[in-house]
């Protein structure tokens, strides 16, 4: 298996760079006092389609050659990644098929449609939607691209990363979250080829903690019946991430979800950034670390900020 | 009565710089594409004590002689201004009395406090909040600076507009809220003296429609029994603010109370960027009179981010 290197970072960002916001980073005194930290947030929330997906779907798409983007692309996914690839297709003037579980929340079949993906429902089985994938795949001849266990998506994740590298230098520790691994196995590969001092260590829910056991086993052991607030981050490592992660990331922590909902709301009323619960989870981990990671210089990947205003974990 | 010029503001900004957030300006091709205009938006939820109020309390607190500042500073206010006041009387070294009413909510007393405030608890009368601010001025002589009725208040406040000037040229219009009217006369003054021809113009609630009267009436009206979820906008307009607006703004526009929530809510689900009712009037006077604007380069100072996590007017 051929894993993917910081050229292909490279050269993702110089293919992507007009298409991608270069989102901007922040920082909050007050939270720095509460860690004890100084941290970096890499705003990803801001990215187009409000995820950092947007990077990794951009790359695979206009790395495709004329003749194969012309058959369009593909993917199953409820989730951030389907309105990534929709706008990429879209962005290259091409077809973006879409497969949905029926129960999608609305707001996602909205976000899908309105960047012009078009969308098949399947029953919410992981059968269904590789059936119905596959069967559209077989008649129109469109172009897979996995969520995560691709590596033109691995270098356009790992593209944040060396943003953040480039406008914040001399940072000790970069985290990220960690649910199918693309975002940390691109983030691993940008870290250790800019900055090989800097530690890289995931974030991941206690509730879904698949990340952390293979880590530990040495060995891909997959996600059962994962049970978090982060919904970005149920799903298992894949293979290719698996192998980038193995070799460059230095720990992976798990947390609660009290700390989870902590660290949200933390962001949201110190930094007034609409963060989902999956990007809460690194800081989460400082929270819980505090005399750990004290006194470093932190930067942190918001992933995303696709969240259903109508339902929201804070109370009075 | 000697009203504020151009020069007062640019005085603050020169005073106040080091002190306060350059705050960015953001951009969304969602938005645009819903009110058929190009907005800029002037981030003061992200300005330091999360709203504008801030350049408005630095430019008094920093304004004051060595001799009068050592006396301390008071104000009585539930609001954005007492946090504003207590953190830039903080910077200075200085005491900040605040003076608020006993049912105060709990995260604004606390926001005060962890600015290092030393607050007073009053009966919830405006009758009571200023006898008891005069009592402890009285007794302790410090320089009480009202929230908006003041010269370098506004002076401060303009600093907002000078800077989203100065980053984004050939702006059509410039929109802010009107409540007291402190952020809406150092708004004119700073548009009118840097691009005479652009426009500026307040959008306010419905359901506290004094400025709008005023305006209108060529004297001021005071509020009488506002209701609004726009809890920013509530107060009167001030003499001073008065006199600049009647010179210097070309129109007041007033909006509906479901305008405001959809305006919010666009702008927390497109720029995920959270903000308090008040800084979505503009844009939801955008909404709602889209012919009038279409095609214009619109600046839109978002007032401030604090919001009742717990208290949110979104539903499913």
């Amino acid at each position: 298996m051929e894993l993917p290197v910081y050229q292909d970072i490279i050269n993702a960002h110089r293919l992507i760079r007009d298409y991608i916001h270069c989102t901007p980073v922040m920082t909050s005194s007050a939270i720095n006092l509460i860690t004890g930290s100084e941290i970096f947030f890499k705003c990803e929330n801001l990215q187009k389609t409000g995820a950092f997906k947007f990077r990794g779907a951009c790359n695979a798409v206009f790395s495709l050659t004329d003749e194969l983007a012309a058959r369009g692309v593909g993917t199953h996914s409820s989730g951030n990644h389907a309105a990534a690839l929709a706008l990429a297709a879209r962005m290259r003037g091409i077809e973006a098929q879409i497969v949905m579980p029926s129960n999608a929340p609305d707001i996602k079949k909205k976000a899908v449609q309105g960047y012009g993906g078009i969308i098949t429902y399947c029953e919410p089985t992981l059968q269904s939607r590789e059936n119905t994938l596959m069967e559209i795949a077989e008649r129109t001849g469109i172009v897979i691209v996995h969520p995560y266990n691709n590596c033109n998506v691995i270098a356009g994740q790992g593209t944040a990363a060396k943003e953040l590298l480039e406008e914040v230098p001399f940072l000790n520790l970069v985290m990220c979250p960690v649910g199918g691994g693309g975002l940390l196995s691109g983030t691993a590969l940008s870290v250790k080829a800019v900055t090989p001092s800097c530690r890289v260590i995931a974030a991941e829910p206690a509730g879904a903690d698949d990340a952390w056991r293979s880590f530990k086993a040495g060995y891909i052991i997959p996600s059962d019946h994962p049970k978090t607030i982060a919904d970005g981050l149920l799903t298992s490592l894949g293979e290719i991430n698996y192998g980038v992660i193995s070799q460059k990331v230095d720990d992976i922590i798990t947390v609660s979800e009290e700390s989870i909902i902590n660290a949200m709301r933390l962001i949201w009323e110190r930094m007034k950034l609409i963060i989902e619960p999956s990007s809460a989870v690194p800081l989460a981990a400082l929270l819980e670390n505090k005399d750990t990671f004290r006194d470093l210089r932190v930067g942190i990947i918001l992933s995303g900020g696709n969240v259903d205003l109508g339902n929201l974990p804070f109370s009075r």
